[in-house]
């Protein structure tokens, strides 16, 4: 079926360790996206609002969808906080759509907003922690670093690989940070730097792991048949698909396959009944090194055990034959929780528009989000296509 | 638009201080809805899954929408955690019927779920507090009973009526509640009873507060077209509407309405196009006596300060002709938060089916649900019909 949904405007804050509080950050995200819109757009024209938020900084954590509302200037709009872990702006984008899909709304407002620095510190670890199983993760002890090193561990000695693969990622994605001037972290890293790193969760050093960010994003969608009022360049939404599984990694048959993704992929590309190839650039959830590596073989990119052949040949490079993460990822750019799935769509926004800068995909016409919650237990995956 | 969603199944636990914890609560609920599906649904069948939770008891905070999918023995689905307070079952329904009316699901499963009691003390009113404004309210010591003693005061004061008919609407929730064997309360008050109980925030006494329960409900929801293929007897979605209003209730013009709960019902009434009088009863949020009050006036069914003397008149008895909350509302059935919801809409399926046992409206065609978030900073109305 065609695209139900496009992108009219979208907003970004800076990533990093900021003063503004949750509020604030919202509501820059916010003003950002209804001053992008071409031709305008009216607040009051909003139908609906959805917030993709863990913990809002662990300040407005119950009903906080309210505060979404407030800071749009329109209290009394119908406004959802959707809540899947680092997955939260996928899912948020995805209910936005299904709202206008079925003729609920017409323009939809979409953000996502974290708080994570200058927070007390023990409750900045309950609210990160938060998100892996209680029972057989949380409470052993075992951190989402933790979990990632050991699939790391796994995935090298299976495919007997190197740590190299890992540091290019981080090089890579440090090296496109540099060109976002929102990003986090905007200083390029070599190789060495990344493999002599401290170790956090062997093979895992400190540059294989995202940091610990403030932000938010905001995307503005339109019923795909009402996006031209708005802008004669949207960017539609042609397939969307979700997955989960099971939240305790002990639970899964196999360490280095994320279901929840592979199930994510297949839906949102027989919804948008392209083949992989035509496919410009990918914005993949590189909470880790490893997770990019894992989430070229469940998107169907690379063969188990070829994303790091394929990452040390340079492909996925801005200038390759396959970028992947343009922006920085999460592992430069920064990984505020709720706001992360909203930013992927944001950069997608700017890509498929040329709108760029710097960092521009070159000619790119089509683009996949794929944004995952916890260590893998639900993810999103979604297909944009230029106007 | 006709209706573009029905349940075709429903499921309950029990409400009150329960040994289980909140993944075997949600697990009783879902087990109890398919089973109730009179021609079977396979649980492969379903598309989506939706779980409506506060906190989980403070247990799974993140990504708990994972825990749903394992416990419907389908990880894999895709499943959305949404969070609005105590407004999270209705708004989860609300995302439900989005994702039917889409096409993007034919049967979608929502549970909602709490366990509030045996938490740690601290966790526990940590859990219940943070739906209200952090800043203006919850900082400052005022929680919800202090909100609604508040509110409670001034609409005695602007109307001139007494406590009494606060106290009708707990000696009329219990004598409901009494009839449901769900119910956490099964005793019957008496006015007087309830006007001399201990004070919780003046003119608010202990039975004017609903209870701290654990509990959860479920629903199946199918595209209406569908319907027919699990059951003669859907009951049907025939409209759907919510509302927000400013976080801290000192931001409002008015204490004594709740904007998002009018724009809510303007909303359903809107899509459903029927008339108040077709409803047969209406289950409300009244969390605490005076809520049901606010309710019966947000909802159109009397002009301020009318609901006092509606209520004392025995109209919304379960023999009167409005009935009001026949499963004992959230007084007396009790208010697992993420789970009151779902719960309301689990009532209207067994009363429009004619399977409401002793607590039966007679003749019940049409039923009205009202869910709120907080002190009335989001809420959701919704209209349903027999099939």
């Amino acid at each position: 079926m065609g695209a139900k949904a496009a992108i009219v405007g979208a907003g970004h804050t800076r990533f990093g360790a900021l003063d503004a509080g949750p509020r604030a950050l919202l509501r820059n995200a916010v003003d950002a996206a209804f001053a992008s819109v071409d031709r305008g757009a009216e607040r009051s024209v909003v139908d609906e609002a959805y917030l993709a938020s863990l913990g809002f900084g662990g300040w407005q954590i119950g009903n906080s969808a309210a505060v979404l509302a407030e800071e749009l200037g329109q209290p009394g709009l119908p406004t959802t906080h959707i809540e899947n872990a680092c997955a939260s702006g996928g899912f948020a984008i995805r209910a936005a759509v299904a709202a206008l899909g079925s003729g609920a709304a017409d323009l939809v407002l979409v953000a996502g907003v974290e708080k994570m620095t200058d927070v007390p510190s023990g409750r900045r670890r309950y609210w990160l922690g938060v998100s892996g199983d209680t029972e057989w993760e949380r409470l052993a002890g075992l951190t989402f670093a933790g979990v990632y090193g050991l699939i790391a561990s796994r995935y090298l000695s299976d495919h007997r690989v190197g740590p190299e693969a890992l540091a290019e990622v981080a090089v890579k994605n440090h090296e496109n940070g540099a060109l976002n001037p929102n990003a986090h972290f905007r200083k390029v890293l070599r190789s060495d730097q990344v493999l002599r790193a401290p170790r956090v969760a062997d093979p895992l050093g400190l540059y294989d792991c995202c940091p610990v960010s403030d932000g938010a994003a905001a995307l503005l969608l339109a019923r795909a048949d009402l996006a031209r009022r708005f802008t004669d360049t949207p960017v539609y939404l042609e397939g969307l698909g979700a997955g989960s599984d099971h939240l305790a990694v002990q639970e899964r048959p196999e360490l280095t396959r994320f279901v929840a993704s592979r199930r994510a992929a297949e839906a949102a590309f027989r919804a948008a009944d392209v083949d992989r190839g035509r496919i410009s650039f990918l914005e993949v959830h590189d909470c880790f090194t490893i997770a990019e590596l894992l989430a070229l073989e469940d998107l169907g990119y690379a063969a188990p055990g070829e994303a790091a052949e394929i990452t040390l040949s340079g492909a996925t490079r801005r200038t390759g034959r396959l970028p992947v993460n343009p922006d920085g990822g999460l592992k430069a750019k920064g990984h505020p929780i709720g706001a992360t799935g909203v930013s992927q769509a944001y950069e997608v926004f700017l890509q498929l528009r040329g709108a760029a800068g710097a960092r521009q995909v070159p000619g790119a016409t089509r683009a996949l989000t794929h944004n995952v919650g916890g260590a893998g237990a639900t993810a999103t995956v979604t297909i944009f296509a230029a106007g």
